[in-house]
């Protein structure tokens, strides 16, 4: 069976997935679009045969030719649309984040829990990369004994002029905050921010920082965010356990030996960096919904915990204190995580 | 526009390739198969909605619904199915060998040149593979100076018992000659081929072998093979130029440190080392035949001179002395390689 | 010039010392032993040709025939032979840590000011490790900009029965303190010190930690201790800079594939990861005495200011707070540092 | 007791070494010296305290104070002064060559086998090395099964303009040589010499080039020689047993991330390589002279072998074909290698 698509937003994220669904992953076709600029919508469907332009994001979702819908808009729309593919019993998969306040992702679970089944997917990448998912296995095997500390590095060459500085937790670390509860499968329970002396190419930014998350077990977790190093898009992830550690290799395909130096390459950026986990994470997903299952991706809930970590750490950030994160309780919707 | 493919024989890859075009990949389905075992055929249809059982492989090139063939059946039976398919005027893409002897090689090219366009590719996947092709930018990149000599490496954990000593040159090696000709842009005049002192794993098999190959410029290559060494599949490649040298990297995904050790992981397999290359290989093949194009990837030509070396390579390892491959001209068709 | 040593101490670092001074470096003899226990010194001597055995410290310190003191006695007894040396006049190297108080440091820097030379040096062997100062090289040279993060790691496989928590601190994390003092050339002005959950290895030992300094110009370092994390001797550094990075690299000599890996060693002890460290530190310490020119190591200031931030973070261990460092005008003889 | 060495020929090396004696190492001291050029004698005797310059090489030898002999001029001259060496019943430590031919190697054979003693050894310094000797730890182990091939490159930036394509040889690769006789505890048999096309820098000079070499348990070993290549000193070696394999470290002290690249240093010359190995050797010399023991490190077997095998690889070079290394039988004096 075939998973014919809808697209809410097809700016250039949208249109990424939409040359992923079409043209490189197996089992979907891309049927309706819409956008807040028509325009442009207009223009993705030229290349997608058949392809119906919508409106608006509901019409997309109450397309009968749609099976599923995918949310790539402007983070403050995202929670209308997925409680309307909720309400239509429509599988969704959303972008970071699920929705711009912990209220607003509760909503969401509120009206998932009272559905009775999961039907959102929230995309938090980094679970689907290769390396992760081998990291992931290392840690459960038991091979370095039980965690204890995780040092995080995330890096990126630049960023553009709008960047604030809270975004470099909301925007930035929040992928460390989910791939750490995904290691270590527990919550984070507290956080604090520290800011060293300031990178001068990020101007006025306070970059970078080095973020504290403390989990439910007692682990430790640093997070560096330098979000203008220059020297490329670097991804590290460290988990040190009792016998050992684990890393995330530096997995240059190409050693050059020049000019006194034996270098491997750096990512450029984050496409680079994560071009397999977006085409593995959506691949499964359709997979998933092909056969007639519901999603087992990160969920609603997975998206209100990383609203919660990052909503501390934003107050620890301009308070200077450490800060707890406050969750509800969990849903047994969401009890049996991947 | 989907491409409907027809597949000539479902043993182990042919069932893997169908499962990468139906499972993995955008823009093919697989309407027709057939095999040596008809039952066999038909058990893999099964899992085909719509897919056609077909009593030979000439009934599959027959096939109107088919647009293009993958051939995958025993090497013996390619001549025949390829030469059928240029008959009929359609792609075709034959898992190597292209055929079993130069003879048969040539056979394909001419009747390839007279039909006047490319329409065969051959199944040397290592083209495809990112680390490979990292390399070859490199190389072609002049970072390391003109390219003076090539070390490559073939390990395989072991081999299964009908596994002969010619073998390690015409079904381990050839991939060896053909990457290196691709690398290198050149073809492969000479060879030499020593036999050391031998792996007790390998019993009376002569293993290891190193090859010494010539290519047209000078460049001189060295091609270990060892093909039970236990540890792992594990592919190593070293092009030393006049100012540097560039060499696949050990892209371990996780590096773990435990008892007194920091280690990344080799490859089990092929499978797990080359599984990107053949998706890439024959999503692009898929895309080239989708726009109408005629596939670029190897062509018979690279059947042939891979031919050509394997031959002469098996005469070297027989009598003990260097050996010079003999090829035809060039036809035009072939000019303007990838 | 042969330079003459005495040596206050000889248990197993003594003893190891005098090997050095011995039987692997140039330009030294040692003339003069002393220790709490006699017979132990007695039978040391036996190994010196013409080497004196005195009953105590002072006897040592005031032999004529001794250039220059080595003191590798119990902590506690460092002050007292120290002042007794700057009062002789005669060149000291003290093993760490200089003195058990802020107090007594600051004691023996004030005689030696009033010396009006410089005399002490202090055994953090660290500074005389080439992947170190390699380190240093780079983060002087500017390549990776300004310094903004220090991540330092401190893995032991196991500790002693008596080790104590404070002792993660004064005896363990201290080295990380001085070569980050050294390696960014400036005061450490506040720390944190952090508690994960505990490694089982360690039983109700508080282990691992991790400690946050603070340094004048602003630069963030955190300190990770782990003592018994059993998989070998394993110390890490990172400058994390403007433009780039600079870590201290997996030295391992030998790669070996094998089972599956592909794996370095990592060191079993100190002993072996910083044998070098200690060799040069002695040498250049040698060869600066018979230039007759006083000490450039690590000074009584560098001996103060690593206690001073000891005491601050074992209050930081204690409190749960951040602490201030609160050091004393510098004198000018210490002005300029290595 | 400190060993007195007297020191004939004191150029670029015989100075290296004095600098050695005397600053860097443990229990010896240098004596005397004499060269062809007096005057520099003179110059360098004026540095050593209580030197005495000789007019010859024969009265540094006959000075009753030499305990042992260092000859380190011009290779021409070895044979004499290290015959004289064994006539004066004094240890010998010969720079290589051991002589410039078999015939004058075998000579000194025959006068130290005479003599019933071993009181030669030759510099030979690769065997010092730490990282080599930790390589031959791991293949004596027998973690990687045993030796079938070995894979050695020898890599200079550069060579100054009186090198000849013999040197290539005798020079540069008698090191590959000698390393892989003492790795595998076996004699090399025959020798072949390939050249790839050569190497811009290096004008009409034939570089690379690629020697294999045979053992007498038919190890297959090959051996690169590439002079020119600008990018640094680097010298690698594997050995591939039969269940893994073993391979020098890329023992970069510092790792810089910068400019899109992870990268490590090369050395910039042998002094920065192998330094350690040098001052390993010697320490290990002076260290068994001391203790009344005979030398152990490379014989004057190890000097004729490595010459045998390089006169073989020279007609190998200038023939074009395989050429045997047809050695003496090995007398029992040198049974017992390290």
């Amino acid at each position: 069976m075939t998973v014919r698509v809808g697209v809410i937003g097809v700016g250039m994220i949208g249109q990424d997935h939409i040359r992923r669904l079409t043209k490189v992953l197996s089992g979907s076709e891309v049927v309706a679009v819409t956008d807040v600029d028509l325009g442009r919508a207009r223009e993705v469907a030229e290349g997608l045969p058949g392809g119906r332009v919508h409106d608006t994001g509901q019409d997309v979702i109450d397309d009968d030719g749609v099976d599923a819908v995918l949310v790539a808009s402007w983070g403050p729309t995202h929670e209308e649309f997925v409680l309307a593919s909720i309400e239509a019993g429509k599988p969704v998969f959303c972008e970071k984040p699920l929705a711009t306040t912990q209220e607003a992702c509760l909503r969401i679970i509120e009206a998932e829990v009272a559905g009775g089944r999961r039907l959102v997917q929230v995309g938090y990448m980094r679970r689907y990369d290769p390396a992760y998912r081998a990291l992931k296995d290392v840690v459960r095997s038991g091979a370095i004994g039980g965690p204890l500390l995780v040092h995080s590095r995330h890096r990126n060459p630049s960023v553009p002029e709008y960047y604030t500085r809270e975004m470099a937790i909301t925007d930035t670390a929040v992928h460390d905050f989910d791939v750490v509860r995904w290691l270590l499968d527990e919550e984070i329970v507290a956080t604090t921010v520290l800011a060293p002396r300031r990178n001068r190419h990020g101007g006025d930014l306070q970059d970078p920082l080095l973020m504290l998350l403390e989990t439910e077990s007692g682990v430790l977790v640093d997070v560096e965010t330098s979000v203008n190093i220059r020297y490329g898009y670097d991804i590290q992830g460290e988990v040190v356990g009792e016998d050992g550690t684990a890393a995330l290799g530096d997995a240059s395909p190409v050693i050059v030996r020049r000019d006194g130096t034996v270098a491997g390459r750096v990512p450029a950026d984050w496409r680079e960096r994560f071009i397999r986990a977006y085409d593995i994470e959506f691949q499964e997903w359709i997979d998933t919904l092909a056969a007639g299952e519901d999603p087992t991706g990160p969920s609603s809930w997975d998206g209100y915990a990383a609203a919660a970590v990052s909503d501390a750490a934003v107050e620890a950030l301009n308070t200077g204190g450490r800060t707890t994160v406050e969750l509800r309780d969990k849903p047994d919707l969401y009890a049996k995580e991947q």
